[in-house]
């Protein structure tokens, strides 16, 4: 059968561009071995952390190799069986290369209900970016009623369930994010007390003092870069700071540079830990739980961008980089 | 009687210099109320932290008030005491003024042994010194036998004896200091596996490459600055950093500027701790029991730079800032 591949042709220097890709036309023979399945892509998910996998350098991931397809968090419908475990018009969420059909023996592959939460949550809230948001926030960041959290990257995917998650512990939840539209869906949509727009705001110190009277105990960085050197004069003492990423220097050819974090830490007696979902695995099965519960009361809402067509895969992507998505950004094939 | 008095007279701007300090007589009435102890200096310790404390900013201590005098840790003799808890002769320690005499309540005060361990050490591998680095590498640090630890200020009161302990514990340990003579003392005193000597070291990243060719799972950072960018390029998954201390950058009048340690941070699950020993009073008493116990097996040593003379304790405290002193500086008044 005739199925499109998208290939890493160069690494990106800086931000990516849609020639680092390149979409390719190819025949695959679909009869299935005993064990295969055969996968139709329906949602693809598009992750600032996969711009690090297009580096060649070490990482908690090997990187992606050049002229080979790229992965990413894709939910797929079974097309075709021969393993027991799954059967025609089973839908199933894992990590698989961006093809529009692929082989697979099933191996790290997990079946998603269809009829309990729109697919594309499985690589949302009910995946992922809900883990992520979850896990760090409760595992490093460990919330108490009362505190007060910052969310940088606030309107983003995982973003905007960190805040959620955070009211509904208690705290008193600020997101920085780099519009007035994306402030306004903050506060509206996502319950936030205050929002921060990090490009209509010339002193980030005095607006960081004004929205965080009692400083900040729990900071949650999707960003990194000079937004996250302003919280650091507002930490309190034992605060904690979740590195989940760096997505505003992820594009530096040159080492970026910022005030050194170590007098803050010291003096406040503060956590940083740098964060990666895999590792918190003995917590999915809680993290699951609730999620699936918060969102079944509507404690708990999303967001996402929906690009249409396989071909977009590689320009949803980029666009990331650009903050063009609101919440989760997923390709829809 | 007559005393004299060290005073803070301004807040220094960078290094401090000795004219931030005014020594002058006073005359006390030395007669005692009930509770109340007379104490006699006999050594004060000066250490980098005391730095913070001379700026007029929030942090774990309040500043230190100008024309006031200064405190740190000293060891005291008791010559009059109406309090039942301390008898004359008795020495004790604890954080008292800079003053060759002072009335106490005894608040604070332990006493100290004169016959089990000179009384310096006290305010060395027995002080806060011991606790700061055995507290810092086992709670934070966490190590593991056959791990890599990295030291900076390797030749320093807390860093000679981190080093120490790391090797106790089987560790690989590898020291940075500046100069070779300290490099020296180093491996031949405190048994460091190496010694770098970041003033005669062009490329720190590669000398690292070279010292801890299975990368660094732990980082005892006493120095922060340019020396500490190096370690970020060998952590490890998993690596722990204490942030302890960053003299290198104490008298930096503009916030320093290092590179971002987020994504370094990230890409690893690697965390970075503030650490202040005040904050590990529950690990003290086996940390005393420990430190005590090697101490007396030999299985632990230490260094210390006496200055003779009341009047040269500012001077002390300028010169740590010069690495003027092997192990611990204290004062002999």
């Amino acid at each position: 059968m005739k199925i499109q591949t998208i290939l890493l042709k160069n690494r990106p220097k800086g931000k990516p561009s849609t020639s680092d890709f390149e979409l390719i036309n190819e025949d695959i023979d679909e009869s299935l071995k005993n064990g295969q399945i055969l996968l139709e892509t329906t949602f693809i998910s598009v992750d600032p952390y996969l711009r690090g996998r297009m580096r060649d350098e070490k990482s908690y991931v090997p990187p992606f190799e050049l002229n080979k397809p790229v992965s990413s968090g894709i939910i797929a419908k079974v097309v075709d069986s021969k393993n027991d475990k799954f059967s025609i018009d089973d839908y199933v969420s894992g990590r698989l290369d961006w093809k529009t059909h692929q082989i697979s023996n099933g191996e790290g592959l997990l079946k998603v209900d269809a009829q309990k939460a729109p697919l594309s949550a499985y690589l949302g809230i009910l995946g992922m970016t809900g883990l992520t948001a979850y896990c760090g926030l409760t595992q490093i960041g460990k919330p108490k009623a009362g505190e007060t959290l910052v969310v940088s990257g606030a309107a983003g995917a995982v973003g905007s369930v960190v805040g959620q998650i955070g009211k509904i512990l208690g705290l008193t939840v600020i997101g920085i994010a780099g519009s007035d539209e994306k402030i306004d869906l903050l506060k509206s949509k996502f319950g936030f007390d205050q929002g921060i727009n990090y490009n209509t705001t010339d002193d980030m110190k005095t607006a960081l003092s004004i929205a965080a009277p009692n400083g900040v105990d729990i900071y949650f960085d999707n960003v990194g870069g000079p937004i996250s050197e302003a919280i650091l004069f507002h930490i309190n003492t034992f605060a904690r700071i979740i590195n989940c990423g760096a997505i505003s220097v992820y594009n530096d050819t040159e080492l970026p540079k910022s005030i050194s974090v170590q007098p803050f830490l010291i003096k406040n007696s503060a956590l940083m830990q740098g964060f990666i979902v895999s590792n918190y695995e003995d917590t999915f099965p809680e993290a699951m739980k609730q999620l699936s519960e918060w969102l079944a009361k509507e404690k708990l809402t999303y967001s996402e961008t929906i690009v249409n067509g396989f071909e977009n895969t590689p320009k949803a992507f980029i666009n990331l980089f650009d903050g063009k998505n609101k919440g989760k950004m997923v390709v829809e094939v």
